[in-house]
């Protein structure tokens, strides 16, 4: 494997710098054969120290929303980036894994979380959980308390939404001071988790250049395989 | 059939007018059932003039890529339009159709489009061929000369990509004047389609109020019926 970062996480990390956020869409398939899309930031790549050539994409997600019953049927996913400033896109299919609290019944999907990068990340004893906390406390308190509403997306039980019902804010972990701070944290914390994408090939657009460039990469045993294709 | 346009579309068509371009990103499944997504421009909405209540998508393809496939084995599709000014999110899911030339061998998969707005258009006497010439007239010469590139995302045969021996531009129809001219406007309307979604249910999610709001929209044949849901 190389030990560089593949061309397009560069490319995409600058393409990025400009945008307040790192929105990309997500594509899942439902256990009925339907797709279904959404659009998510991007947190962070991580890659293990070794092997740079081998960047997770990495998201957040509450365990109670359809997109993770669609991940555990079908792994298989596609996000794109769509970079305005630069007229870029990214296409990047791969294996989605959701990263629940250990405490969690799906954490044992995420145990079988295969391909070269989870396990390069394991044998440096790269600590999920203590990611998975630090994204929750980076995130904002607003964010955070999006945690402790009904599942997102049904409808309240009682008919009508009651927004004033559930907490405008959660704490950071370890801040909490009363008891409905600590029921609120404790929650928000045990629902919450990462998402993580594991890139197998890249579609690469540049319409801002003329004539507009097309590059695909994919991943192999010997490293990222480039290239040129008609745009 | 209520006859007024439904919420989501006056809303979805306000937020987009700070927009320069109404991208929104196409969830398909190919036929070994692993989804996929790529940005789209909305080039227009179209209704039956007497169902304002059913708008369509526009947006434009190249009958040789791999997306129409994948909408010809699995006609259920999802967008979804990030409107970053006002941080909203539209999905949209429904059916996509593919317009190509009456003379394409794939016109009489677009011959069985069902649904109302489909069926009410017809009834009015809507020419698709004519409005698929109208777009294709209403792009830039260089987005038309895409259509006499290679198939998008092949390799060249030469193990090159070769821009300069494509067409840099591309008249409107009825403009070309020489033969080289006129071979390739013929070659690119031929390969142009029209990607007809016609939406069914709607998830309308307003980030940029607080509390947040969501908002989902199914079509009956009563009209769309609105329901509050938890963001």
């Amino acid at each position: 494997m190389s030990s560089a970062a593949p061309r397009w996480k560069t490319a995409l990390t600058k393409g990025l710098e400009k945008s307040k956020m790192a929105v990309f869409q997500l594509a899942t398939v439902d256990p009925n054969g339907s797709p279904h899309v959404r659009s998510c930031i991007n947190r962070e790549f991580i890659a293990p120290q070794n092997f740079p050539s081998l960047p997770l994409l990495v998201s957040t997600t509450d365990t109670r929303t359809p997109k993770v019953t669609q991940i555990l049927s079908q792994t298989r996913v596609e996000t794109v980036f769509w970079v305005e400033g630069t007229m870029e896109q990214y296409r990047i299919s791969g294996f989605a894994s959701v990263i629940p609290a250990p405490s969690h019944a799906l954490y044992h999907h995420f145990e079988s979380s295969r391909g070269p990068a989870f396990a390069a990340l394991k044998d440096e004893g790269f600590d999920w959980e203590a990611k998975r906390r630090e994204v929750f406390d980076y995130l904002g308190g607003h964010m955070r308390a999006t945690w402790c509403r009904p599942i997102p997306g049904s409808e309240p039980e009682s008919g009508h939404v009651d927004a004033k019902a559930w907490p405008e804010s959660v704490c950071k972990l370890g801040e909490a001071r009363t008891d409905q701070e600590k029921e609120h944290v404790d929650t928000a914390i045990e629902r919450f988790a990462l998402l993580v994408i594991d890139p197998e090939e890249v579609d690469y657009v540049e319409l801002g250049v003329i004539p507009n460039q097309r590059t695909t990469f994919r991943r192999t045993e010997d490293g990222w395989v480039e290239k040129a294709v008609v745009p």
